[in-house]
Protein backbone atom coordinates (compact mmCIF):
# COMPACT_ATOMS: atom_id res chain seq x y z
CA UNK A 1 0.00 0.00 0.00
CA UNK A 2 1.94 2.81 -0.98
CA UNK A 3 0.59 5.59 1.18
CA UNK A 4 0.97 3.83 4.24
CA UNK A 5 4.95 2.97 2.81
CA UNK A 6 5.05 6.86 2.25
CA UNK A 7 3.98 7.75 5.66
CA UNK A 8 6.51 5.54 7.43
CA UNK A 9 9.41 6.25 5.23
CA UNK A 10 8.13 10.30 5.62
CA UNK A 11 7.13 10.03 9.43
CA UNK A 12 8.16 6.86 10.99
CA UNK A 13 10.94 6.82 13.55
CA UNK A 14 12.96 4.10 14.45
CA UNK A 15 13.95 3.45 18.03
CA UNK A 16 16.06 1.29 19.65
CA UNK A 17 14.91 -2.14 20.65
CA UNK A 18 13.62 -2.93 17.19
CA UNK A 19 10.66 -0.29 17.44
CA UNK A 20 9.23 1.89 14.52
CA UNK A 21 7.59 4.74 16.41
CA UNK A 22 4.40 6.19 13.88
CA UNK A 23 2.66 7.55 16.01
CA UNK A 24 1.79 10.79 13.66
CA UNK A 25 -0.47 8.56 11.63
CA UNK A 26 -1.35 5.57 13.38
CA UNK A 27 -1.40 4.73 16.74
CA UNK A 28 -1.46 7.76 18.67
CA UNK A 29 -2.49 10.79 16.17
CA UNK A 30 -4.47 8.83 13.23
CA UNK A 31 -4.57 10.08 9.74
CA UNK A 32 -8.48 9.05 8.97
CA UNK A 33 -8.12 9.14 5.31
CA UNK A 34 -4.87 6.98 5.58
CA UNK A 35 -7.49 4.69 7.76
CA UNK A 36 -10.07 4.83 5.51
CA UNK A 37 -7.66 3.60 2.61
CA UNK A 38 -6.89 0.57 5.34
CA UNK A 39 -10.41 0.08 5.41
CA UNK A 40 -10.44 0.06 2.00
CA UNK A 41 -7.50 -2.46 1.08
CA UNK A 42 -8.09 -4.98 3.93
CA UNK A 43 -12.09 -5.33 2.26
CA UNK A 44 -10.63 -6.16 -0.98
CA UNK A 45 -7.51 -8.44 0.12
CA UNK A 46 -9.83 -10.21 1.94
CA UNK A 47 -12.83 -9.95 -0.37
CA UNK A 48 -13.40 -13.63 -1.26
CA UNK A 49 -13.66 -14.49 2.56
CA UNK A 50 -17.73 -13.90 3.10
CA UNK A 51 -16.75 -12.44 6.51
CA UNK A 52 -19.17 -11.77 8.81
CA UNK A 53 -17.19 -9.95 11.73
CA UNK A 54 -14.01 -7.81 12.20
CA UNK A 55 -12.18 -8.30 15.38
CA UNK A 56 -9.24 -6.17 16.67
CA UNK A 57 -7.68 -5.19 19.81
CA UNK A 58 -7.63 -2.13 22.04
CA UNK A 59 -6.38 0.39 20.95
CA UNK A 60 -4.85 1.04 18.31
CA UNK A 61 -6.52 -1.35 16.19
CA UNK A 62 -9.66 0.37 16.66
CA UNK A 63 -9.36 2.78 13.89
CA UNK A 64 -8.53 0.56 11.03
CA UNK A 65 -10.49 -2.14 12.97
CA UNK A 66 -13.55 0.28 12.19
CA UNK A 67 -12.91 1.42 9.02
CA UNK A 68 -12.36 -2.00 7.48
CA UNK A 69 -16.06 -3.00 9.02
CA UNK A 70 -17.60 -0.04 7.31
CA UNK A 71 -16.36 -1.34 4.26
CA UNK A 72 -17.59 -4.91 4.67
CA UNK A 73 -20.46 -3.64 6.45
CA UNK A 74 -20.03 -6.04 9.32
CA UNK A 75 -19.50 -5.33 13.28
CA UNK A 76 -16.27 -4.54 15.00
CA UNK A 77 -15.33 -6.33 18.28
CA UNK A 78 -12.61 -5.45 19.85
CA UNK A 79 -11.13 -7.45 22.36
CA UNK A 80 -10.10 -5.62 25.89
CA UNK A 81 -6.80 -5.83 27.54
CA UNK A 82 -8.12 -6.18 31.11
CA UNK A 83 -11.03 -7.16 32.42
CA UNK A 84 -14.09 -4.41 32.45
CA UNK A 85 -16.09 -4.10 35.88
CA UNK A 86 -19.42 -3.86 33.26
CA UNK A 87 -17.89 -7.29 31.73
CA UNK A 88 -17.39 -10.21 34.60
CA UNK A 89 -18.99 -12.97 33.24
CA UNK A 90 -19.67 -14.87 29.73
CA UNK A 91 -16.02 -14.01 28.69
CA UNK A 92 -13.22 -15.64 26.27
CA UNK A 93 -9.99 -14.76 28.16
CA UNK A 94 -6.45 -15.81 26.58
CA UNK A 95 -3.80 -14.32 27.93
CA UNK A 96 -0.93 -13.01 25.36
CA UNK A 97 2.90 -11.43 26.27
CA UNK A 98 3.40 -7.95 25.37
CA UNK A 99 7.15 -7.72 24.42
CA UNK A 100 6.88 -3.87 24.70
CA UNK A 101 5.34 -3.69 27.51
CA UNK A 102 7.06 -6.55 29.58
CA UNK A 103 3.72 -7.66 30.48
CA UNK A 104 1.37 -10.31 30.26
CA UNK A 105 -2.23 -9.30 29.48
CA UNK A 106 -5.37 -11.17 29.87
CA UNK A 107 -7.57 -10.33 26.26
CA UNK A 108 -11.33 -10.72 26.89
CA UNK A 109 -14.15 -11.16 24.34
CA UNK A 110 -18.21 -11.36 25.36
CA UNK A 111 -19.56 -14.61 24.16
CA UNK A 112 -22.29 -13.14 23.26
CA UNK A 113 -20.32 -11.25 20.00
CA UNK A 114 -18.80 -14.04 18.35
CA UNK A 115 -20.68 -17.68 17.54
CA UNK A 116 -19.94 -21.06 15.25
CA UNK A 117 -20.53 -20.17 11.57
CA UNK A 118 -19.13 -16.56 12.35
CA UNK A 119 -16.05 -15.80 10.00
CA UNK A 120 -13.88 -13.64 11.57
CA UNK A 121 -11.33 -11.32 10.06
CA UNK A 122 -8.53 -10.01 12.39
CA UNK A 123 -7.10 -6.95 11.96
CA UNK A 124 -4.09 -5.67 14.15
CA UNK A 125 -1.81 -2.28 13.47
CA UNK A 126 1.30 -3.87 14.20
CA UNK A 127 2.91 -7.86 13.87
CA UNK A 128 5.81 -8.33 15.58
CA UNK A 129 6.13 -11.33 17.53
CA UNK A 130 2.14 -12.54 16.83
CA UNK A 131 1.21 -12.39 20.14
CA UNK A 132 -1.80 -10.54 20.27
CA UNK A 133 -3.14 -12.08 16.57
CA UNK A 134 -2.50 -15.43 17.44
CA UNK A 135 -4.20 -15.00 21.22
CA UNK A 136 -7.39 -13.55 19.35
CA UNK A 137 -7.06 -16.18 16.75
CA UNK A 138 -7.59 -18.93 19.84
CA UNK A 139 -10.74 -16.86 21.56
CA UNK A 140 -12.14 -17.37 17.87
CA UNK A 141 -11.54 -21.01 18.25
CA UNK A 142 -12.88 -21.20 21.45
CA UNK A 143 -16.19 -19.47 20.28
CA UNK A 144 -16.11 -22.23 17.71
CA UNK A 145 -16.01 -19.80 14.78
CA UNK A 146 -13.53 -19.60 11.73
CA UNK A 147 -10.58 -17.04 11.31
CA UNK A 148 -11.17 -16.56 7.71
CA UNK A 149 -7.91 -14.42 7.72
CA UNK A 150 -5.95 -11.90 9.56
CA UNK A 151 -4.97 -8.34 8.21
CA UNK A 152 -1.95 -6.61 9.84
CA UNK A 153 -0.91 -2.78 8.94
CA UNK A 154 2.32 -2.63 9.29
CA UNK A 155 4.22 -6.24 9.50
CA UNK A 156 8.12 -6.45 11.23
CA UNK A 157 8.89 -9.22 8.75
CA UNK A 158 12.21 -10.02 10.88
CA UNK A 159 9.97 -10.74 14.25
CA UNK A 160 8.75 -14.49 14.75
CA UNK A 161 5.17 -13.21 14.41
CA UNK A 162 4.61 -13.52 10.75
CA UNK A 163 5.53 -16.88 9.61
CA UNK A 164 4.10 -18.14 13.21
CA UNK A 165 0.71 -17.29 12.06
CA UNK A 166 1.81 -18.89 8.32
CA UNK A 167 2.64 -22.45 10.25
CA UNK A 168 -0.50 -22.15 11.72
CA UNK A 169 -2.61 -22.00 8.68
CA UNK A 170 -3.83 -18.41 8.99
CA UNK A 171 -4.16 -16.39 5.79
CA UNK A 172 -1.75 -13.11 6.86
CA UNK A 173 -1.91 -9.86 4.76
CA UNK A 174 -0.16 -7.73 5.69
CA UNK A 175 -0.27 -4.09 4.09
CA UNK A 176 3.43 -2.81 4.42
CA UNK A 177 6.08 -5.27 5.31
CA UNK A 178 9.81 -4.58 7.06
CA UNK A 179 12.68 -6.35 6.47
CA UNK A 180 14.82 -5.02 9.07
CA UNK A 181 15.24 -1.58 11.14
CA UNK A 182 19.05 -1.77 11.59
CA UNK A 183 20.95 1.20 11.50
CA UNK A 184 17.66 3.08 12.15
CA UNK A 185 16.55 2.69 8.84
CA UNK A 186 13.32 1.34 7.41
CA UNK A 187 14.11 -1.12 4.52
CA UNK A 188 11.15 -2.66 3.15
CA UNK A 189 10.53 -6.93 2.13
CA UNK A 190 9.51 -5.68 -1.43
CA UNK A 191 10.60 -1.80 -2.72
CA UNK A 192 8.07 0.63 -3.26
CA UNK A 193 6.70 0.95 -6.68
CA UNK B 1 -30.11 11.03 17.67
CA UNK B 2 -33.09 9.27 16.88
CA UNK B 3 -31.05 5.70 15.67
CA UNK B 4 -28.73 6.09 18.50
CA UNK B 5 -31.86 6.37 20.91
CA UNK B 6 -33.58 3.70 19.21
CA UNK B 7 -30.02 1.47 20.15
CA UNK B 8 -29.67 2.43 23.50
CA UNK B 9 -33.49 1.33 23.85
CA UNK B 10 -33.39 -1.59 22.45
CA UNK B 11 -29.98 -2.46 23.16
CA UNK B 12 -29.02 -0.92 26.68
CA UNK B 13 -28.95 -3.17 29.48
CA UNK B 14 -29.09 -0.97 32.86
CA UNK B 15 -26.84 -2.53 35.26
CA UNK B 16 -26.58 -1.98 39.33
CA UNK B 17 -24.60 1.72 40.35
CA UNK B 18 -26.45 3.68 37.83
CA UNK B 19 -24.50 1.31 34.62
CA UNK B 20 -25.54 1.28 31.49
CA UNK B 21 -24.07 -1.09 29.40
CA UNK B 22 -23.83 -0.67 25.83
CA UNK B 23 -21.06 -3.61 24.40
CA UNK B 24 -22.94 -4.20 21.66
CA UNK B 25 -22.78 -1.31 19.43
CA UNK B 26 -20.82 1.11 21.68
CA UNK B 27 -17.51 -0.09 23.76
CA UNK B 28 -16.80 -3.46 22.82
CA UNK B 29 -19.10 -4.75 19.56
CA UNK B 30 -19.33 -1.55 17.74
CA UNK B 31 -21.60 -0.91 14.56
CA UNK B 32 -19.81 1.06 11.91
CA UNK B 33 -22.98 2.37 10.34
CA UNK B 34 -23.93 3.93 13.53
CA UNK B 35 -20.02 5.12 14.39
CA UNK B 36 -20.72 6.71 10.71
CA UNK B 37 -23.92 8.34 11.65
CA UNK B 38 -22.27 9.60 14.96
CA UNK B 39 -19.36 11.54 12.98
CA UNK B 40 -22.02 13.01 10.80
CA UNK B 41 -24.13 14.20 13.39
CA UNK B 42 -21.09 15.81 15.41
CA UNK B 43 -19.97 17.70 12.19
CA UNK B 44 -22.85 19.37 11.84
CA UNK B 45 -23.15 20.29 15.59
CA UNK B 46 -19.86 21.65 15.40
CA UNK B 47 -19.28 22.48 11.51
CA UNK B 48 -19.21 26.44 12.76
CA UNK B 49 -15.73 26.05 15.37
CA UNK B 50 -13.43 25.53 13.08
CA UNK B 51 -12.26 22.95 14.07
CA UNK B 52 -8.70 21.55 13.48
CA UNK B 53 -8.24 18.33 15.63
CA UNK B 54 -10.22 15.90 17.29
CA UNK B 55 -9.04 14.55 20.27
CA UNK B 56 -10.69 11.79 22.58
CA UNK B 57 -9.42 8.71 24.47
CA UNK B 58 -8.80 5.32 24.49
CA UNK B 59 -10.91 3.23 24.01
CA UNK B 60 -14.26 3.57 23.09
CA UNK B 61 -13.51 6.92 22.24
CA UNK B 62 -11.68 6.25 19.16
CA UNK B 63 -14.63 4.65 16.65
CA UNK B 64 -16.66 7.90 17.19
CA UNK B 65 -13.33 10.30 17.00
CA UNK B 66 -11.87 8.71 13.55
CA UNK B 67 -15.15 8.67 11.98
CA UNK B 68 -15.86 13.04 13.37
CA UNK B 69 -12.06 13.39 12.27
CA UNK B 70 -12.82 11.72 8.91
CA UNK B 71 -16.00 13.89 7.86
CA UNK B 72 -13.99 17.31 9.37
CA UNK B 73 -11.00 16.18 7.11
CA UNK B 74 -8.94 16.75 10.32
CA UNK B 75 -6.00 14.16 12.36
CA UNK B 76 -7.76 12.43 15.54
CA UNK B 77 -5.45 12.24 18.55
CA UNK B 78 -6.24 9.60 21.51
CA UNK B 79 -5.20 10.39 24.50
CA UNK B 80 -3.41 7.32 26.61
CA UNK B 81 -4.62 6.12 29.89
CA UNK B 82 -0.87 5.19 31.03
CA UNK B 83 2.46 5.96 29.77
CA UNK B 84 3.70 3.61 26.92
CA UNK B 85 7.46 2.71 26.31
CA UNK B 86 7.91 4.89 23.15
CA UNK B 87 6.14 7.81 24.75
CA UNK B 88 8.59 8.30 27.82
CA UNK B 89 9.22 12.54 27.07
CA UNK B 90 7.45 15.62 26.06
CA UNK B 91 4.11 14.42 26.83
CA UNK B 92 1.28 16.72 28.46
CA UNK B 93 -0.15 14.68 31.27
CA UNK B 94 -2.96 14.87 33.49
CA UNK B 95 -4.68 12.65 36.10
CA UNK B 96 -8.35 11.44 35.81
CA UNK B 97 -10.16 9.51 38.68
CA UNK B 98 -12.50 6.50 36.95
CA UNK B 99 -15.69 5.80 38.60
CA UNK B 100 -16.02 2.88 36.64
CA UNK B 101 -12.88 0.98 37.45
CA UNK B 102 -11.94 2.90 40.71
CA UNK B 103 -8.58 4.42 39.92
CA UNK B 104 -6.88 7.23 38.84
CA UNK B 105 -5.11 7.14 35.77
CA UNK B 106 -2.42 9.53 33.90
CA UNK B 107 -3.81 10.51 30.70
CA UNK B 108 -1.26 11.56 27.94
CA UNK B 109 -0.74 13.43 24.82
CA UNK B 110 2.11 13.93 22.97
CA UNK B 111 3.11 17.98 22.93
CA UNK B 112 3.86 17.40 19.22
CA UNK B 113 0.07 16.73 18.11
CA UNK B 114 -1.73 19.53 20.13
CA UNK B 115 -0.09 23.40 19.48
CA UNK B 116 -1.00 26.89 19.99
CA UNK B 117 -4.10 27.74 17.53
CA UNK B 118 -4.86 24.46 17.31
CA UNK B 119 -9.14 24.41 17.66
CA UNK B 120 -9.33 21.16 19.14
CA UNK B 121 -12.82 19.61 19.65
CA UNK B 122 -13.27 16.89 22.38
CA UNK B 123 -15.22 13.57 21.75
CA UNK B 124 -16.00 10.68 24.24
CA UNK B 125 -18.30 8.05 24.04
CA UNK B 126 -19.88 8.98 27.73
CA UNK B 127 -20.50 11.98 29.82
CA UNK B 128 -20.88 10.98 33.77
CA UNK B 129 -18.92 12.96 36.04
CA UNK B 130 -16.62 14.73 33.41
CA UNK B 131 -13.38 13.65 34.85
CA UNK B 132 -12.06 12.54 31.09
CA UNK B 133 -13.74 14.87 29.14
CA UNK B 134 -11.96 17.33 32.25
CA UNK B 135 -8.89 16.43 32.14
CA UNK B 136 -9.12 16.17 27.96
CA UNK B 137 -9.65 19.98 27.95
CA UNK B 138 -6.88 20.92 30.73
CA UNK B 139 -4.61 18.90 28.27
CA UNK B 140 -5.83 21.15 25.21
CA UNK B 141 -5.32 24.60 27.81
CA UNK B 142 -1.47 22.77 28.67
CA UNK B 143 -1.06 23.01 24.68
CA UNK B 144 -2.03 26.96 24.80
CA UNK B 145 -4.79 25.60 22.28
CA UNK B 146 -8.31 25.95 22.86
CA UNK B 147 -11.30 23.84 23.20
CA UNK B 148 -14.09 24.55 20.39
CA UNK B 149 -16.35 21.71 22.18
CA UNK B 150 -17.21 18.91 23.88
CA UNK B 151 -18.74 16.05 21.66
CA UNK B 152 -20.63 12.99 24.10
CA UNK B 153 -21.98 10.28 22.62
CA UNK B 154 -23.85 10.07 25.62
CA UNK B 155 -24.51 11.80 28.20
CA UNK B 156 -25.73 10.55 31.89
CA UNK B 157 -27.34 13.78 32.50
CA UNK B 158 -28.40 13.09 36.07
CA UNK B 159 -24.67 12.89 37.34
CA UNK B 160 -22.55 15.95 37.50
CA UNK B 161 -20.44 16.27 34.55
CA UNK B 162 -22.53 18.09 32.21
CA UNK B 163 -23.17 20.83 34.81
CA UNK B 164 -19.49 20.85 35.61
CA UNK B 165 -18.60 21.16 32.12
CA UNK B 166 -20.98 24.01 31.15
CA UNK B 167 -20.02 26.18 34.34
CA UNK B 168 -16.38 25.69 32.79
CA UNK B 169 -18.15 27.39 30.01
CA UNK B 170 -17.67 24.82 27.55
CA UNK B 171 -19.81 23.87 24.54
CA UNK B 172 -21.39 20.27 24.89
CA UNK B 173 -23.48 18.83 22.57
CA UNK B 174 -24.36 15.23 23.85
CA UNK B 175 -26.62 12.62 21.04
CA UNK B 176 -28.49 11.24 23.86
CA UNK B 177 -29.07 12.61 27.14
CA UNK B 178 -30.49 10.16 29.82
CA UNK B 179 -32.25 11.64 32.81
CA UNK B 180 -32.59 8.64 34.76
CA UNK B 181 -31.59 4.64 34.82
CA UNK B 182 -33.98 4.14 37.86
CA UNK B 183 -35.74 1.34 38.66
CA UNK B 184 -33.60 -0.62 35.48
CA UNK B 185 -35.57 1.60 32.97
CA UNK B 186 -33.34 4.37 30.32
CA UNK B 187 -35.22 7.69 30.76
CA UNK B 188 -34.13 10.61 28.23
CA UNK B 189 -34.44 14.42 29.03
CA UNK B 190 -35.93 14.57 25.32
CA UNK B 191 -38.35 11.77 24.51
CA UNK B 192 -38.23 9.83 21.05
CA UNK B 193 -39.78 11.85 18.25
Amino acid sequence: MELLRQKVINEGIVLEGQVLKVDSFLNHQMDPLLMKEIGRAFTQLFADTGVTTILTIESSGIAPGIMTALEFGVPLIFARKQKSLTLTEDIFVETVYSYTKKQSNDITVSKKFIKPGDRVLIIDDFLANGEAASGLARIVKQAGAEVVGIGIVIEKSFQPGAQLLIDEGYRLESLVRIRSLDNGQVQFVELPL
